[in-house]
């Protein structure tokens, strides 16, 4: 019998921001696998399933074990924060499984950052943008600055994913001044939030300038205006247009 | 006394796509206010609250409404499909109420069409992305053009918005021309989903030179694969890289 493998995004952290969909995904599965710091997210919703975890970055171990699973017949959740697409499990899962799965594979989508902290934020995607990750354990450096000069290039809000880690404390402030260098002025109304839908949540709204020197860490989501984002008081809004 | 706007992504259409933040903060209202069409989506889960509606693109008369009904110090929840802040209400409303607003306003993101459109393909935004709306309504085609351009120059997967309405029919095929003038190559793998979490929900995979004759409509939201893109069966992915 052909198993399921259900990718299900639970959206910012707190199991309020579960949608319908999610939740029902994983009342149906026999097992829930994902990142610890996830799985603890929804663990106390289903305090009697079964669960396997692996480490941060055990991404390739999870995705073989949920297929192992699915092999014998059984529904698996596994549980990505945010989105399950979105720099998520969908991608390697999808990869690993092939042309023609073993498994009947869906994804459940879910708020992503982006979409959470912006809320918090007012409105900095009220218009086109583009989302970037600044990490470069899977990417190279260039490609990470060919795709910032370009959001310039077009105008783009720009909201960057992974701003820092421990071991990258600098790209935040690299991507800063390669924004900058690309002609977006220093007075750009930009955001953050941190901690979206967890204990700790918090924002603030700054200039690109003020933007360079700001201590993000892991946990933080980062906004950079399009030359149509204004501030309005704490919270940012790029209008689509309705005035002009 | 204070009014309350609270500004609700549905997600996709279907009551289930609501995340729990988004069903409390519908109960929580004495209003429920949007375009028709939304309102239709909830008001079979809250048949006996009040509600206000304005025809589509009445979008400033209904936050005029909702913020003279704050102003009486009533909870109003504007409704919004996908997320209230991508080509959402919460810009022109958060404008509207200006800098120091005469009620509290609070966005509560919902799960907007770039995700579950991608949830129902697989994975394509697994990496770095575009959101452009292709509606020149209140955007001039030339910014549009700059964007397009701009995106395959940053090697960025495309999620289009609005890609066709009865006025604007050649609109992908004219954006689909822009992308392969700027270098994206034919054979680029894309996709399109319609009617998402509603009757008749559909999707399909397909090449950038095809999309060129693909008959989108103003359901419709479409894919446009970066180069690290892949055709899987039905499915598209974008990889992070985890295998290079």
């Amino acid at each position: 019998m052909k198993g399921t493998i259900l990718l299900v995004g639970l959206g910012p952290g707190d199991p309020t921001g579960l949608t319908g969909l999610a939740r029902e995904a994983l009342e149906r599965a026999d097992v829930l696998g994902g990142y610890d710091g996830y799985l603890d997210l929804v663990r106390p919703l289903f305090p009697d399933k079964e669960t396997f975890s692996t480490p941060m970055r055990g991404e390739l171990e999870r995705c073989r074990t949920a297929l192992a699973l699915a092999a014998e017949g059984r529904t698996v959740a596994l549980v990505c924060s945010g989105d399950a697409g979105v720099y998520g499990m969908a991608a390697p899962l999808l990869e690993l499984a092939g042309e023609t799965p073993e498994a009947d594979i869906q994804v459940i989508p879910g708020v992503t950052a982006a979409l959470s902290g912006a809320a918090l934020l007012g409105a900095p995607l009220g218009h086109d943008f583009c989302v970037v990750s600044l990490s470069d354990l899977l990417t190279p450096w260039e490609v990470i600055v060919r795709r910032l000069r370009s959001a310039v290039l077009g105008d783009f809000v720009l909201c960057l994913y992974n701003p820092a880690s421990h071991k990258r404390r600098d790209h935040l402030r690299r991507a800063c001044n390669i924004l900058l260098e690309a002609g977006r002025a220093p007075e750009t109304p930009c955001g953050w939030a941190r901690n979206i839908g967890r204990e700790g949540q918090d924002q603030g709204v700054l200039s690109l300038e003020e933007l360079r020197s700001f201590p993000a860490d892991m946990f933080t989501t980062v906004f950079v205006g399009s030359s149509a984002t204004r501030r309005l008081g704490e919270r940012l809004l790029t209008p689509r247009g309705y005035r002009t």
